[in-house]
């Protein structure tokens, strides 16, 4: 561990780990009746596994995040991981404590197995013909990958967004893998607005001539504007209006005075930094992984696979801990306490906490004290009650 | 006229006029400093003129809206006109009583010149080639008009959205041609979320590979795959969270099951209507007028303009309704507050009603009753004003 250049609060230099999962006969049974396998899983792992193999956490990412999650990859990496200012030693997810888990989510473009992956039947690259995906079949591969790394049971499963839908499906699915369940900025189920403008950001994608009905692996470009659009019109669902107004305004980027040109097309910051979002992503990210995921979280419905969502919560004994954030807009407040609401229902341990922010949907990742704050209790009580309960 | 099909409640039948204004030597000087002229108007009127000429009343559409606000243009018409709820014979903007008029924005495409109009100097179309527009050049020309129909003074400015910036930059650029400003669900400048929007959807028009860079009009197609998507997009920021929800949910469009197939781009209802709005819209708006009245909006900015808002609207002693909705978050009520802060500073008579709507910004175009209620006497009591201070 080389903590040169983040000194002692920060996780060092790590390596993403491959593995691979569900080989034959032991194949992913997905939600659609399909099968996959071998599926090739990317993860990185902070702190140390303790002798009890009693405190693991499990981090779900978001949409577009990987396993990265804390710490660099060299000494000379000019960004850490996603969640840096959360994990690392003495942070919120404290790795001298805590053995922490993070995996690329099955359909990413990361490491794990995604569209973009080589499909072993044809040797090309499996573009839409990669099965239709869904959250749950996300957690069958993390859940595999807990039982591979030999652990029976999570300290806590903890993800923001997409990945609280993660971490809710895991509870339902597989109740007794985890003590603790931490569901961020999340929901039982995708808004219809959410759907829509996930509809979108897929419509800009398939529209753009050089998708090539997903079989852009060997063109010269991939459809690298409509990802960009795609991109950009999410990016806005994730500020809140008051932080896009406090961030940018109507400043403009480059001059004084208003151009009156109307191809200038980054005149307002607020144009240029997304302008910018957009070709950064579509470095970093692969269109049709982009489809998958969004696909998958417009399908997660906790409440339409369980008949109500207090009986999709009632299997499992986990202490959730629930988040929502004042300026989030693309996940509720409301969503959330729908979920509070069940888990009550179902007489679940249950923590809520709507916490003040002015950073809309990106709260979860931005707001990490406060976070880190009402974590380092609610995980240190969840090991305590667990070795209890062991002695 | 003909009220066989809406009975005493309806203007009738109604047809757009057309003038030509701006003819040289007096061009339209425009704001960033070319001149245009002559310029075709399209225009509808309703209702008669009164004897003094003191009972007009001018509506300003919004972006996508056109000089037909009421009425049906063929007895077998299936559409009335996009306000025919409110302007009528006994309607909140009662036709028995004023004389409406309603114009075509310069840079449209529904009959008044626009980028899609023929360049006379080339004999062929604008395109891009068409001048930067501002608010305040379309209201130049509204203005223009209304000297022509041979009104001094107009009862009442009326606009709801870009709508209401046109309403805001009359009282403004000629304080003494109104004697009341109606502004809906709008605000002194837009929001730099309001931009963001705006410049995603310029951005799938200009990447549209059948944009051509503008001169797409004598091509097979326009960009109007980009220009569904524009609207796709923008479609989902006038509708509330709450309105999408309670309209669409997560209700599939023509079936009990998911389909898990990842290109079934209309699945849910809400992408089965998103879809719907983006190809119904190319069919009747140009991608390049939408491009040049998004740019206005983001240029329109009163407090830039005069110093201060006060300033701005120092000079008009019209009386103000000013109105905004519980569920518009792309004209929020603060917005609105901000122009009734201004206005109380300045000394103007401003009333001022948020009012309950599900709708979102689409609410000033729904909700018409209680809208009716409140113009009904306001106009009415600016028109006895007016006729009071005259005799």
């Amino acid at each position: 561990m080389d903590n040169s250049r983040d000194g002692a609060s920060s996780v060092g230099i790590v390596q993403t780990e491959h593995t691979y999962l569900c080989a034959a006969p032991h194949q992913l049974v997905l939600a659609n009746g399909a099968t996959l396998g071998p599926v090739r899983v990317a993860y990185e792992t902070y702190g140390e596994l303790s002798p009890q193999r009693d405190n693991a956490i499990f981090v779900c990412h978001a949409l577009t995040g990987d396993a990265h999650v804390a710490g660099r990859r060299r000494a000379d990496d000019r960004k850490a991981g996603w969640w840096d200012e959360l994990v690392g030693p003495g942070k919120g997810l404290d790795t001298n404590r805590y053995f922490v888990i993070c995996a690329n989510v099955l359909g990413g473009c990361q490491g794990t197995t995604g569209p973009g992956a080589i499909d072993p039947q044809t040797g090309r690259p499996y573009g839409l013909r990669f099965p239709f995906l869904t959250v749950g079949d996300m957690v069958q591969v993390h859940s595999q990958l807990v039982r591979h790394l030999g652990i029976d049971r999570l300290l806590a499963v903890v993800g923001g967004s997409l990945g609280g839908m993660q971490v809710l499906d895991w509870a339902a699915r597989f109740p007794r893998q985890l003590r603790a369940a931490v569901c961020l900025a999340s929901a039982a189920r995708l808004s219809a607005q959410g759907i829509a403008f996930n509809c979108v950001g897929r419509r800009a994608i398939v529209t753009d001539p050089n998708f090539c009905n997903g079989d852009y692996y060997d063109q010269p470009s991939g459809p690298n504007l409509g990802l960009a659009l795609a991109r950009m019109v999410a990016h806005i669902t994730y500020l809140s209006e008051n932080s896009i107004e406090a961030k940018f305004g109507r400043r403009l980027q480059n001059a004084q005075q208003l151009a009156y040109e109307l191809m200038h097309e980054t005149e307002f910051q607020v144009e240029s930094y997304l302008h910018y979002q957009g070709s950064r992503f579509v470095e970093r990210f692969d269109a049709n992984s982009y489809l998958y995921l969004t696909r998958a979280m417009d399908y997660f419905d906790l409440t339409g696979a369980h008949g109500s969502l207090e009986r999709a919560l009632s299997q499992t004994d986990a202490r959730f801990l629930i988040t929502s954030y004042t300026t989030d807009w693309l996940f509720t407040t409301s969503q959330s306490v729908e979920l509070v609401n069940a888990l009550v229902a179902a007489r679940r341990h249950v923590s809520f906490v709507e916490l003040t922010s002015p950073y809309g949907h990106d709260s979860f990742l931005l707001e990490v004290d406060p976070l880190a704050e009402l974590l380092a209790p609610f995980l240190e009580q969840t090991l305590l009650a667990a070795r209890q309960s062991a002695s």
